[in-house]
């Protein structure tokens, strides 16, 4: 018997209560009861997006959700600014390149935060920006973007948006959505919604709404206008993916039983845990200036093989953490804090993690890592 | 109390073992765990698609297969035949304009399936036509196109493909994709397959692919080229729908055991009942000369409001069945038998039917249904 436990930066953990109603008997779409669970559900997206505008609920992964923001707020040839400091910032310039954008791209060193200003002084030399797409937390690097700096730009200009990508900071953070003026905000089931992948929701601003009036790029099954006049009818324009929609309003709800505040402060403890734990280990953050609060990187040990890590923590210990990608594959290890986690969480990630670096013979002292976590996570007591 | 049953032509009931083993905890889908899984589902669905070809497994609906297949296997201004013989027919058309391609349609009755002839004829006439768009069942009216007539049309030409959504079609009736030479074939998880909604699968066959060599429509979600390279290493470009995949390997894996020969004659035997009983009952098919296994749809009453018929049946009686669409609305119903369906299913669907006609004051003699149904039903046994 092995237990096995999940703390990679999504799929996160589905809350057994949850993973059970969703199991509930197949509803037909088109039915008074389902409509009445698709409408609060959608209802209760605007909690978590906190906004009075429509939030979109798409069967697909984040990706589809990203794909929509390019395909039905731009045009081909329209020109925007692409905030690249990794994997899921490079994803912004391939979508937005495939429509036919043209791409001017602040390429961020990975597990640093883009600088507002180097954004600004571009947007002052190119005009003819017409968005900023970025990541609120760049999830390859673990390293938060500074959006309520960049929303100051573009806020008062009815020519350009922002439009972030929250796919593992939405409900994580603060990401406040009409009150910094953020114009298309994206997330996904299966990170803080602690729900198995297969949607990805969409706020939307009026503004975004405007530039959606004026787009020209082809769509279909991503298609926000057709969407959110669907909404206002309860559904979708497509069938819905039903039990995902039933755990979808499961947890919000949950969520809003909590408080956004509580929320974010928890995933706050979680993460400041996690760093103290690592440092106390001698880890050096891969993402030290501007961590995100949603999964926390660290290089591994000089002499240390981060692909056989995480093999070993996963297949002998049965923890399942993440590694590094691309230019940081087996350099770094990505212990995630989002969703359905809890202080325990923390304390079985950083055990394991003290556990399997010994037994690869790497210097640990036992113990020093979880105790630096515990005394952080007694804050929550 | 009030028991619920649904029988309507999805989303299809799902079996209570899968709906328990797929709220098993959450995999993390980078792993062997999860890659032996997705391969094993990817394996079997070939088994059901009766081809040796890949089959793409999607996170999306149905829809997101039919837009995929035409982003991927065409090019704006190609032309493409469209046969549109109702709801889903029209979305072919739809979806192609949206994607700068040029329809030629052939306008079918609601009720009636495609004339081969009159295809042949336009294919003789337009050389240029580089697609056949159709349906294998379409859903909005119970008929069933000829497919392998078509087939016939277009597997001996290098530059035709036949493209077939049998998203109510696949695991229902016979459509052997190899054999015929069906180019690309569409389901989705909520139709045979006994799943909730949120998976598309794509068969392809090696000239959908020349063809999507030469396709240059725009697209990034939906990236045929990506999924099959992704498939090849038992993954899929982006995060997969973990919990309906595990869904799927267990209904694929129950599918092969059933035997599809079984399968269909399950379907069919089915289909045949619900057809005698609602003839006992003196209600008109919509669809008589081509009926598809998956639903019967019939005309309802002279005087009876279908509407309040599907509402009455479904409020007062707990069985969702399904009306008629667009220019059907308030004058068909649609009785479901596809999935996970057995004989009492349709005892279910034909009683309450009786019952409902009866309390709207339809003339109904108890019992004439249900022992026509009975009648077809007990060759099971």
């Amino acid at each position: 018997m092995k237990k096995r436990y999940l703390l990679a930066p999504g799929p996160t953990p589905v809350p057994e209560t949850v993973a059970l109603e969703m199991a509930q008997p197949m509803l037909h779409h088109r039915t008074p009861q389902f409509s009445a669970i698709f409408a609060e559900a959608a209802e209760d997206a605007k909690y978590l997006f906190q906004t009075q505008q429509d939030v979109l609920i798409l069967a697909s992964t984040g990706t589809g959700g990203m794909e929509g923001c390019i395909t039905n707020l731009f045009s081909p040839g329209d020109k925007v600014l692409v905030v690249n400091g990794g994997k899921f910032g490079e994803r912004w310039g391939k979508i937005s390149e495939a429509y036919g954008l043209k791409v001017v791209e602040i390429k961020v060193e990975w597990g640093t935060a883009v600088d507002p200003k180097a954004v600004e002084a571009l947007l002052e030399k190119e005009k003819d920006i017409r968005g900023i797409l970025v990541q609120a937390s760049e999830t390859s690097t673990t390293a938060a973007h500074p959006i309520e700096a960049l929303s100051r730009l573009t806020r008062d200009r009815d020519d350009l948006l922002l439009v972030v990508d929250a796919i593992t900071g939405l409900g994580v953070f603060n990401l406040p959505m009409d009150e910094w003026g953020i114009d298309a905000l994206i997330t996904g089931s299966q990170k803080a919604l602690e729900l198995p992948p297969g949607l990805a929701l969409v706020g939307l601003s009026k503004k975004a709404m405007k530039f959606n009036e004026k787009s020209t790029c082809p769509r279909f099954y991503f298609d926000f206008k057709k969407e959110k006049k669907n909404l206002a009818d309860k559904t979708s324009a497509y069938t819905p993916a039903v039990s995902l929609i039933i755990g979808l309003r499961a947890v919000l709800k949950s969520i809003k039983e909590e408080g956004l505040e509580n929320v974010f402060a928890r995933h706050n403890r979680l993460a400041r845990a996690t760093r103290a734990a690592t440092q106390a280990m001698g880890l050096k953050m891969v993402a030290p200036d501007c961590p995100a609060d949603s999964a926390t990187g660290v290089f591994v040990p000089e002499g240390v093989d981060g692909g056989k890590l995480v093999k070993m923590i996963r297949d002998e210990f049965g923890v399942t953490l993440a590694g590094g990608q691309d230019q940081w594959k087996g350099k770094v290890l990505r212990i995630a804090h989002l969703g359905y986690v809890d202080t325990f969480d923390v304390v079985i990630a950083i055990s394991a993690l003290e556990m399997a670096l010994k037994k690869m013979g790497a210097k640990v002292e036992f113990g020093r890592g979880v105790a630096a976590a515990q005394e952080v996570l007694m804050e929550g007591y």
